[in-house]
C-alpha cells in the first residue's frame, strides 16, 4: 500500500507532559475508564467527507488544499487511492471506525446503474482493506443534497422523479452499509425543508418525508439490515429551514408518523447551538426519551450563524457531553464521528492529525472529568437532595398520579408558607471546574 | 363610571385619507371580508397585564407611567378603578375582548384564601360591567411565574409545595375564567424550564409538567369547563431554557403523555422569532398539526435577543398571519390578543390608544391583502401546479403508499434524465408586494 | 450581438394592475419624483458576479444552474459570451450600471501578465459595448479573497508575497476600472481579518492593511483615476472576524491612519444585519458622518446568520433606506447595486428578470414613499419640535457650548421637576404605515 | 459592627484538594505570578450594585432575594447597613476594591439637594470603613439611566432640562469618587442611544454627548480629579442601540470629538459578546489602541440574546482575558470589577460567596495560564516565525512605508509561486488546552 502521510508515523499516548504534538496527550485507548477501556467508551470515527473530501472551499474562496491522493486521472484510481489514505489515516491514528455517504467513497458514473458498480467495486475494496485491519464502519449514508436535482428537497421534493431517485439512492447506499457491516444508518435532511413557504406544501412534504421513512424501514427489514436507523437534526442551512430543525422537532414527527419505534437520533454539537440550544440539552432530551443514538462530536462557534464543524476542542462541551452519555450507559452501536473540518488557513495534509488530535484528547479529558463526576455523585446527591420532596407524603401521592386538583388546594391552603432553597449554580459551576482543572492528580 | 381617558373620544373608521391619529384607517369592524366582517375575523383582545399593568420598568429603569387609575390608595379600590378604565378603553376602542391572568385583575391578600376572595370580588365587578356591554373574556390564566415560590418553576419546581400552590392557583383561575364566560384557557410556563442542567432533573419535571397538566384537564371537565385549553410555546425568557421550546416541541410533549387531544397552541410572534422561526412558520405548522388555537399578535425585534412585544405594524407579518388563519378557517373560539407593550418612551396613556390602533390597522391590512391572495387563489395555484406530478402514474402511488424502495429504484433506473422547475421565489415576492400595495384599490 | 435571453423582450413599466409578471409596476424610469427622474435618483448596477458568474453552489449542493453563455470551450470567448449576455441584461431590463471584480469578466491566465492580457482583452471588448449603449460602469473591485493565496489575507497576509500580489492586483483593477470610466472603485477585505487570535498580530496587520490604502490612494493619483474610492464594511463571513466590522468600525480605522479624508463606503443592508444593526442604522451614521458613498443594495434573513444576499424585496427596508439617500442629497456618483443573488430553487435564467424587477419595484416603492415623507415634513416637523427645547435659553448655550457643570447643575438645582413628552413610537409606525399603503394614490 | 453573614468565616486559600466550597482553591493572593502577587495582578473589585443592591427580580417575576441589611425603615439607616455588610463582605473575601453608582449608595432625597446630602453623608460613612482597612475604590460612576427621567437619554435626551441634572449628577459623583479616592470614573450610556430613528436626530444627539463628555474632562480638571476616566461600551439594552456600541465605535466616537486623548475603555465580557466579538477580541482591540483601561469581569451566555451578567466560570475566557491583560503590561489604575449577579435561583446571601469565589479562582487560574503561555512565548515564537517575512527585504520596505503599488507589481510579477504556511489552529488549540489542564503541576 503506498503511503500518503509518510512524514506522519503512528500516534502514540505520551502522557501531558509530551512536547510531541504529534502525540495524544490525554486519550491513552487502553486505559480502563470505569467498567471499559477508554476506546471502547469514545468509539471514535472519521468521517470520509471532511477528512478525505474536503478541499478548502467556503462561499467566497475556492479550494486550497492539495491531497495527494487525488493525483490520479482515473476517477476509481482515485477514489482508491483515498481510501488507501483513509485507511492509513486510520491506523495511524488508531481511530477504528470511520463514516461516508455513498458518493465520498465512489465517483458518479453516466447512469445510476453504472454509479451503483463504481460503488460496489469501491465497496469490495473497503472491505479488502478492512480484512487486514480492526476498523469497522459505524455508519453509512446517501448524500441527497449535493446533486442538483435535489434543489428543492429529496424525499420531500415536489417531484416525483426526484422522490424516486432519493429512494434508489438510499435503497443503495443501505445495501453497502450492510456490506461494510456498518452499525447504523444515517438519515440527514440536508434539503427537506424549505427556502419560502409561499410556494411550499408543509403537510404534503412531511407525508412523504414519513412515506419515505417507513419505505427505508421496510427495506432495512427485507435485506437484514439490522443496524440502528438514525435521524441528524439540523435547524437551517443549506435551507432556510429543514424539518428535523432539532431533537424535539424530530421526535414531534417520528411520533406523529408512528415512526418513533424504529429510529434513535444522531446529535451533531454544532446543529445543537444552531438551534437555539447547548449540546448538553439536546443530548439530554434525546436521552430522557431514549432516542440518544450515535454523536456527531464537533463544535460551532456561538458567534458564527453557520455551521462551522469545528474539531471539539472545549473541554466544558466534552465533559458535559460524555456526561450525558455515560448516563446512558454509552451509546453503542453508535459513536463520535468527528463531522469536523480543519479551518480554511490549516490546509496541509498534517493538520489532519493535528485536529484529530485535538478532539480526541479533548473527549477523553472530557470522559475522564465525567467519569469522577459521576462516581463522586457530586451532582446526582445535589439533585436528590433537591427533589427529596416528592419522594413522600403528598409528593409521592403527585409523583404517582394520585392526587388531584382539589386535593392539592386544600394541601396549598395548609401550607402558606413556602420555603425554596436556592439551585446553587454558581457553586456547582466552581465544582465542574475543580473537576475539571484537578483531573491529571487522580 | 368615571372616566379615565377623558381626552379620547370612540375610535371611529374614517378611512385611509383621514389624518386623524386617533382614527381607524384600514380597520373596518363592518366591513364585510369574505363570509364574515372583519370584526368576526379579527377577534382582537386587549391584555389586561400590558395595557392597565405595565409602567414602563425594564431591567436598567424604573416605572415612568403614570395611570390614573392607579390614584387609590387602598387595593380593591384600585382594582376595580382598573376594570373600570379597561372597559372604558375596550368601549372606546371598539374591542370585544380581553385576556387577564389572575393577578392582573386582583390584589393578592394575607392567604391564599383571601386572594381568592378578592379575586372573586372583582370577578362579579367585572362581570357587572361585561353585563352593560358586549365585551367578552377571550381567555384567562394563572400567573405562575412573578412569585417568588415559582423560582424554581411551577409545575416543574423540586419543591412539592409549590406544585401544590400552582395547582391551587390553576383551579381557581380556571375557575374564574368559567364564570367569566372564557372561551379559552391558557397555559404559558414561564418558569417551567432550567436555568442550569447541572442541578436540573429533566425527565422528572417533564412528568410532571404532563401530570400538572392531565390534572388540569380532569379539573376542567369536572367543573363543566368547555373552553379550549391552549399551551403557548416560548423558548426562552425568563428561564435559560423553556420545556415549551416553540411549536414542534409542545406537540412532542403532548403526544409524549397523551396530552394531545387536549390541547390546541396559543401561537406569539415575538416568541416564534425568539425560536429561531418566522411567525408564519410556528401558524402555518400548528395549522397543519391541527393545533392553531390562539394567537398572540405582536412583533419582536429580529435584532434583539429578547422579548420585546412590539404592537405589530409590520404588514408582512401580518398578512402572512392571516393567511394561515384563513386558511384555518379561522381561529375561533380563539382570537388575537395584543400581548404587546407600549415602549417605555410611549408613556403617556393616549399612547396606548395609538398603539392598538396601529395594531388593529395593520392586522386589518394583512387580512384584507390575505383574503386577496386566497380568493385570486394566486399561491394556490402555484402550489397545485409544483406538486402535480404526485397526482397520478407513480406519484399517486406513492402519496397512496402502495410501493416500495424496490419499485422506485426500477422507476428511477428508468428515468435517468430528471428535470425540476424553477421555484420562483422572487417572481412570488413581487406578487405578494403586487397584493400588499395594491389592497386599496379593491 | 447573439441573443442569450430570446424568450424574454425589453421589460416596461406598464403600471400596478399590469398582470405582467416581466414589467415594472412601479419603476417608472421617466417618472419625475422632486428635481430628478426616477433612473436618476436610482442610479441601479447589475453586479456582474451574482447575475452572470454564480451558478448556484453552496456549501452543500454542486452548481444546479446552466447559463447558456458558459456553452464555449474557449475561456476567452466564454467571457466575451458572458460580457454579450451581460449587456442584453442591462438593455432589456433598462439599467444603466453595473459593478464588477476583475476575475468576474476575464480568466486568469498561466502568469499574472497572461491575466492581465486577457484582462485588458476584455476590457477592450466591454468598452465596445458600452460605446453603443448608455451603460456606465458605477465601480470595479479586485477580487482578493478567491484565490487560496489570500487563505490568510490579502494586504493583512501575513506572507509578503501575498500583499504584493494583492497589491499588484488592485493596481490592475483600477487602471481597468478607469479605463471603464467607472465612477468609484471598491475595498472589500473579504479576507482581511482572522480565523483566530492564537496566531494573529491584529496590530500589524491593521497597520499593513492602512499601508495597502495609502499606496492605493496614491496609485489613483497617479494614473488620473477621480472616481470615489469606497470600503465595504462587513463583520464576519468568510472570516470568524473581519476588520471593517461595520461603518463606525471602518470609520475609527480610517480615522486611526489618516485615511478618512479619502475613502466613503459601500453599505450593504446584509452585512448590516449581519453586524447587528438595521440597514437605516448604517446609512444614517455614515450619512451624519458625510461617508455615505454608495450602496449595495440587498436584503438578508434576520434568522439566518449568513450573507444570504437576497433581492431587495421588504418596502420597509427600501422605504427607510432611500430616506436616509434622499436626506443625503442623493448618493451620486455612488449607486444603488443589486448584490443579491437568485436563490439557488430560481435556477432558470429568466428568474435573473423576476429577481431584478422586484428589487427595482420595490426600490421605486420605497422612493416614492420616502419622498412623500420628506416633502410632508412628517417626520422633521415631530423631530424638530422633539428637540425644540435646544433652541434657546440654556438649551442653546449647551448647543454652542458655552456652558459648564457648574452652570448647568445650578439650573438643574432650580428645575427640579422635569416633564417629558412621549417619543409616539407606535403613533410615527402607524404613520409609516399610512404612508407606505397610501402610495400609489397621489 | 454588626455582622450580617455571621454563617461565614473569612474565606482562605486552601488548594485544589480542599472540599471546602467556601474556600479559595486557586486564588492565593499572596502567590508570586511573574514580577507581582497574585493580588496585585488581580485588582479584583465587588460591584455595589449587583453584590448588594440587587435582589433577583427579573422582567417576570418579583425580587426574591431577602436581605439582612434591608431590614431597617429608615433609608439612611438601611443605606449605612448596606455599607456596613459590603465591608464586611470584602473583608471576608478578602477584595481590595469596590465599585459604585451614586444611587447604588445612597436613597434620594425629595430634591436634589437633599439628595446630593444624604450622598454626603453616606460618603463619609464609607470613608470611615475605609479608613479602618485596605479597601479602596476603584472607580465612580453616576446612575444616569434608572431614573424616569432619562427615558430619551441622558446627555443624549431630546429635553435640555434632563440634560443638565445629568450633569449636576455627574459633577456630584466625581466630587464623591474624588472623595473617597476612587481611581477611575466610569461613564456606560445605557440610555445614550435610540429606540427608533422615526424620531431621532443621531447627528445631534452625538454631538450634545461629545459636549456633555468635554465638559466632564474640564470639571475633573478643575476639582484635581486624576483618576482615569473611562468608557464603557455596550450595544444594545436597554436601548434597542446605544451608542457606545462596542469598542471601535467608541473609538471613532472620541476621535471624531477630539476626545480620545481623555478616555479609556471600561470592557465587560458580556457586552463584547451581545455586540457580536469575543470578549477577547475587544480587549485585543483596546489594547492595541491604547484604550484598555478596566474590566468588568462577567461573562454571557453565547445563546441569549440579553445581558445575563454571569458570574465568571469559563477558564477559557479568563485565560484569554488575562492573557491580553498581561501583553498590556497590567491594567492599572483598573481593576476587575465583578459586574457580576447571582442567578435568580441563587438568592441565599451565602450564594454571593459562593459566586465570588467561583469568579476569583476562574480568573486566577486564567492568570497563572496566561502566565505560562506567555513565560514559555508559545503564541509569541509562533506568531514571529508567521510574519518573519516582513523582517527583511521587501517584507521591511512595505513595513516601514518605502514602496508602492508600482515596485509591488513588479516584484509580484517575479514571484508568480505563492507558498503558504499552515495557520495550524486546531495544533494552537489543542497547545492551549496542553496549558490550561497543566497548570496545577507547574
Amino acid at each position: 500500500m503506498r503511503e500518503f502521510f509518510s512524514n506522519v508515523s503512528a500516534i502514540r499516548y505520551e502522557g501531558p507532559r509530551s512536547k510531541n504534538s504529534l502525540s495524544f496527550k490525554y486519550y491513552d485507548p487502553e486505559e480502563r475508564i470505569g467498567d471499559k477501556k477508554m476506546k471502547d467508551h469514545l468509539r471514535f470515527a472519521v468521517a470520509f467527507w471532511h477528512t478525505f473530501g474536503f478541499r478548502g472551499a467556503d462561499l467566497f474562496g475556492s479550494e486550497n488544499m492539495i491531497r495527494p491522493w487525488d493525483n490520479f486521472t482515473d476517477p476509481m484510481e482515485r477514489a482508491k487511492a483515498k481510501v488507501d489514505a483513509a485507511f492509513e489515516f486510520f491506523e495511524k491514528l488508531g481511530v477504528r471506525y470511520f463514516c461516508f455517504h455513498d458518493r465520498d467513497i465512489a465517483p458518479e458514473g453516466e447512469t445510476l446503474g453504472e454509479t451503483n458498480r463504481n460503488l460496489d467495486e469501491i465497496t469490495r475494496y473497503i472491505k479488502r482493506l478492512m480484512n487486514g485491519s480492526d476498523v469497522k464502519c459505524l455508519w453509512g449514508t446517501a448524500n441527497l443534497f449535493k446533486d442538483p436535482i435535489y434543489t428543492h428537497g429529496a424525499a420531500t421534493s415536489c417531484n416525483v422523479d426526484v422522490f424516486a431517485r432519493a429512494a434508489a439512492q438510499v435503497k443503495k447506499a443501505m445495501e453497502v452499509t450492510l456490506e461494510l457491516g456498518g452499525q447504523n444508518f444515517v438519515f440527514w435532511g440536508g434539503r427537506e425543508g424549505y427556502e419560502t413557504l409561499l410556494n411550499t406544501d408543509m403537510r404534503f412534504e412531511l407525508d412523504n418525508y414519513a412515506r419515505f421513512l417507513h419505505m427505508a424501514v421496510e427495506y432495512a427489514r427485507e435485506i437484514g439490515f439490522t443496524g440502528q436507523l438514525l435521524i441528524e437534526p439540523k435547524p437551517k442551512e443549506p435551507m432556510k429551514h429543514q424539518y428535523d430543525f432539532d431533537v424535539a422537532t424530530t421526535l414531534a414527527f417520528l411520533k406523529n408518523y408512528d415512526l418513533d419505534r424504529y429510529f434513535k437520533l444522531n446529535i451533531e454539537a454544532n446543529h445543537a447551538t444552531l438551534g437555539g440550544h447547548t449540546f448538553q440539552h439536546e443530548l439530554r432530551y434525546a436521552r430522557i426519551n431514549d432516542k440518544l443514538g450515535s454523536i456527531d462530536i464537533n463544535q460551532g462557534d456561538p458567534l458564527l450563524g453557520w455551521d462551522v464543524d469545528r474539531f471539539p476542542t472545549d473541554v466544558y462541551s466534552t465533559t458535559l457531553a460524555m456526561y450525558e452519555v455515560l448516563k446512558n450507559g454509552g451509546i453503542e452501536p453508535g459513536g463520535f464521528n468527528f463531522d469536523a473540518k480543519v479551518r480554511r488557513p490549516s490546509f496541509e495534509p498534517v493538520d489532519l492529525f493535528y485536529a484529530h488530535i485535538a478532539g480526541m484528547d479533548a473527549c477523553a479529558m472530557g470522559l475522564k472529568i465525567a467519569h469522577r463526576l459521576l462516581e463522586d455523585k457530586v451532582l446526582d446527591n445535589f439533585i436528590e437532595e433537591r427533589y427529596a420532596s416528592y419522594r413522600d407524603g403528598i409528593g409521592l401521592k403527585i409523583a404517582s398520579g394520585e392526587i388531584n386538583f382539589r386535593d392539592l388546594e386544600r394541601y396549598a391552603m395548609e401550607h402558606e408558607h413556602i420555603q425554596n432553597s436556592s439551585g446553587r449554580q454558581e457553586m456547582l459551576e466552581a465544582v465542574l471546574n475543580e473537576y475539571m482543572f484537578e483531573q491529571q492528580r487522580s
